[in-house]
């Protein structure tokens, strides 16, 4: 049995803990095990996307409640990455990590977690922000016990960006404050794991075919600090988990998404078959509408369009694709792909319980 | 040789009939042979979209100018067939079928045409509309030389409806009667092919499992009558062209979906190799929200967005699974699937080359 | 000065309650006196508005730390009536009602509450809710001491409804059966009062001439009961505070917002001038797009738009009008006026300190 | 009788011109005197608007009809200045503007009409444009006989932009470029007038408070020069219209929406009364977004707001307070009003038939 447990829950609403909370009682998730959370809420996934400060605090209620500790202390050592947005045949759900130090095994799949210093709004988008992912990704490959880079599987990171930043900001547009704080958190996974040895901040949205096909990377107003959740294989963890990324070449690879959960060990052909979906217990997509305004030549309307917003149009697509593979709308997609992965394309990465 | 072509062409926007234009200045299409047009513009899908109405004025100005012919006699015999909507990885295009009447071959895929008389609104989502469609169904076959309904392909249908309907309309709730309008339609498709020997007006948007997996119905204010295209294997046809069609059981049957291309005589695995690509002409789709609120059991939420339309959200997740196929986004897709295809399914048809 | 104690305050997002923990904090405000609240959050104000429920939870975190209560007996007691939806001119706030039992004065504006019990799905837009709201209106009329109908101003209901009705339901379209929740809990208020002394479920959105100009309702997924806001006026309440309410025939009546603002003593000629603003402590506004799709003989384009929901339309522009003359923007307005002012129009309700 | 007539018509979609030809074959209206169109379309105003294109070709399609000239010609004389949102309280219309040179009088309301050269997209918000725009007034002047620059009421401008702007272009966001666009286009109209005597390309978006009271630019992609018309007073045109601007401090000035009116010499107090309502030819208002993310001190939601456009909260803002003093929805309201107005408000013109 391993020591890290995989939770894929639904969500009634945003403020729905209702599944985490029925676990708890009948003892089958410890609260103090939790350390991280992976959501996807039915907001609009944008800067007045408030479906995620919602679903945390709500989180954040029910361990208190279960733990004793109060809401800050919770949300100052708990990752909550929430990604708005359940476009199309996407489902609303979060994925609980649980960790039980006590049962350890010989080697599996690890998890470490990690806060980096607050990053006030100058910060983002620059070297610090860089430096300080990068540290903190050390630091949760440490907290796993994970030893070398090529280890890694999977970082995930939840980075802070400003409703209204001020002039010292790097800009003061917050979308594209957005974007930066979430290019440079890239750059800070590609610097610690070698994937961006000389990444620089001038790089940053600029010099696109610097990525980590390893970095998925989400931003919003409703954390400070960079949070870091790191997935590897490392000793003393028990096996029964795999994980397998891979990247995405354009939004329409198709056999990239089935070579994500071949990584993982799951049989695609090219859907997961009935019988084995119940060993999927955890997807992750990060995409990205191309900039060209073209997909293999033929023009697409996400970029241009004043009612839709492009990361909706590209939840809406790239969550499809997954999903229909994976075989449920239970799959955590997340536009702003800046640097993660191929330009114009993405990753995926398939957690599942091994054979 | 054959002497149905079908021309897959791009538009830069809805008004944008340059490629056609082109086509025809180089003689690679005769005007004349010009039977109907299937597209895709970049609207939004729902009332409101004027992308059809403008699109369909810009093609009769392009073929007016091509032929002599005036405006009106030309949109009263050739069906336009258009569907807004590209979200994703969906691409606007538009195919152009042509039939060169003097090349006849010994059997291939055929194509005819036929209007039903125009549709008052007072008859739409009644028996008169069912029986209407029905008739211009035999009409097209007749037209096309298809004498077995087995022989039939798919069925195409511009069906009508009304922008403020009337106190004599069956709901006076326009979303509602585009409905009800495509429900006829296609119990209309389902009368003349024997899919759905016994619909009545009662079934319409009720009976769900009373469905044709080869009945396509848009419906829009632009047209006042049922525009009809039949495809089907007839003799008197030169070979060269294919087509298949399958249902999709759900928005997810990714199985279905490759079925479609099998069908065809494609290779698809999943998605079509780069080299046989080109042989791809012309891909349609029909879906739906599924109604129950839940696919698979993972819970949706198309249909109580109030940003985002269920179609938009149907159409994106739809097309990219499509698309992701067929290895393009210049796919056509359709929502609002009442019984066309198994209910929260839908279906898919590909027109390609033969080998 | 008055005992009932008005406060209107800004927020920054949904879950910003910092304007209300520092008045309590200053002691400006003592929490356990806090009655009611009403506010208008950012969201989209349509079933999948979870700002609402957001700011709910934030509010009883604030008032359970200051005063002690368990968050369920708070929500209990105190109603908050949110509406979503800040679109244009308006800005995102709340009303904090407070009530200093201690303090009296011979007459003056009186503020009571009452819920009533809970009101489940079956029972929504039926007579047994309409029942339910009379019975809670006449409670609440009865807490704040006033003896007479007429001596009522306004009466503000949050009336619930269901985000996925069942079969027992009056409607199984969630959309629907809010518009039936509002209109009964109009229909209840009007009882009460005697404005519709004979409107019976049978009439509800059918009758709209049976309507109240002194009902005001909104409806959300985040209450289960009807929850009651009663204004009027009634002895042993201190005077220093002014309300006037005034219907408006239609969308575009000036004359009919003027006049509310006049009905609460304020000298709006149009706008409220600068030097009178500070005595606006807060304005409420009903409005509805005309549903025969014209106003004033000129089309409208709210109810057929696909990409804009229609009562976003409604709130921008009511709220625009009502906002230029107040002189500002924090006005609640909120859509859905079935029977509350008269069908097309509505009612606007004004909260002043007297001169 | 006036020798410039304005007809202010309905019309049922965007390619409803029934109106006019009904006027044309009624002989009210002669064809070849028809010098410019303002109209506002339903759709959504933005990059993806094309109401606009297909308004005007089938406006062109009935005047070439009517005259005899082909579409090219008469698109290339006519200015046809459309905007896209009718949000709230708007009514699809348009202005139609004849002039009977024949039939002179003594000095009254003119209107002069003028096209600069083809604007690439090079050179679109800098000098160039600049320069082509105030030619185009001082052309626009002299074709209407105006001779001072006091005399001028409105200048009218359709300024050209790029879907897809290339690396010659001074910003490769479409979006930013059409602002520019309309910045240079109000800069040329205030270097032609005088009200911006020295405002160069650097100031354009930048130096807010150099603006024209007396601009008013839209900018679209189905335009390639810069389409403007003048409206002033000038001998030799017959007494009987009047015409009246003045400027918006902010979206909620009121007293300056109501000083339009007055300087039309139309009652207004604060609404137009009934029976000078048919005096009210038309209606152009121009208004902006507070970029501070405030009005009058209170915060507003218009510019972050991920699921509805900036433009169209605007317009469905300024659009009601304009016709709520109008008396009826038929306004032609425009966002984007850079340099067209004080920062953060706008301005309003008005036409009306003299007492």
């Amino acid at each position: 049995m391993p020591n890290l447990a995989i939770h894929r829950l639904p969500m009634a609403h945003p403020g729905d803990l209702s599944a985490l909370a029925a676990l708890i009682d009948r003892g089958e998730v410890r609260a103090a095990e939790i350390r991280a959370v992976i959501g996807k809420t039915e907001g609009n996934g944008g800067l007045n996307d408030f479906t995620r400060g919602y679903f945390t605090q709500s989180l954040m209620l029910l361990l208190s409640r279960a733990t004793g500790e109060d809401l800050a202390a919770l949300a100052g050592r708990i990752p909550c990455v929430l990604s708005g947005g359940t476009e199309g045949a996407l489902s609303p759900h979060y994925l609980v990590f649980a960790v039980d130090r006590a049962a350890a095994g010989p080697r599996g799949l690890a998890l470490g977690t990690a806060f980096s210093a607050p990053t006030p709004a100058a910060d983002i988008g620059r070297e610090a922000q860089i430096e300080l992912v990068a540290r903190a990704v050390r630091d949760a490959m440490a907290d796993a016990g994970i030893t070398r880079a090529e280890d890694v599987v999977l970082v995930q990171v939840k980075a802070p960006c400003a409703q209204a930043p001020g002039p010292e900001a790097r800009s003061g547009d917050p979308r594209l404050l957005m974007a930066l704080s979430r290019a440079a958190a890239a750059f800070g996974v590609g610097r610690a794991l070698g994937d961006i040895p000389d990444g620089t901040e001038d790089d940053l949205l600029r010099d696109l075919l610097k990525y980590s096909n390893r970095a998925s990377i989400s931003s919003g107003i409703e954390v400070t600090a960079n949070e870091v959740l790191v997935f590897g294989h490392a000793d003393g963890w028990a096996p029964g988990l795999t994980a397998g990324v891979a990247p995405m070449a354009d939004l329409l690879d198709l056999d990239g998404v089935v070579a994500a959960f071949h990584a993982a060990g799951l049989p695609a052909a090219p859907a997961v078959p009935v019988a084995q979906r119940a060993r999927v217990l955890g997807v992750l997509a990060k995409g990205e509408p191309e900039k060209s305004g073209a997909i293999r030549g033929a023009r697409h309307t996400m970029l241009g369009d004043t009612d839709l917003d492009a990361q909706r149009h590209l939840r809406g697509a790239l969550g499809a694709i997954v999903a229909s593979v994976a075989g449920q709308g239970q799959v955590f997609v997340s536009g702003g792909a800046e640097h993660q992965g191929p330009p114009g394309g993405g990753l995926v990465c398939v957690f599942a319980r091994a054979v």
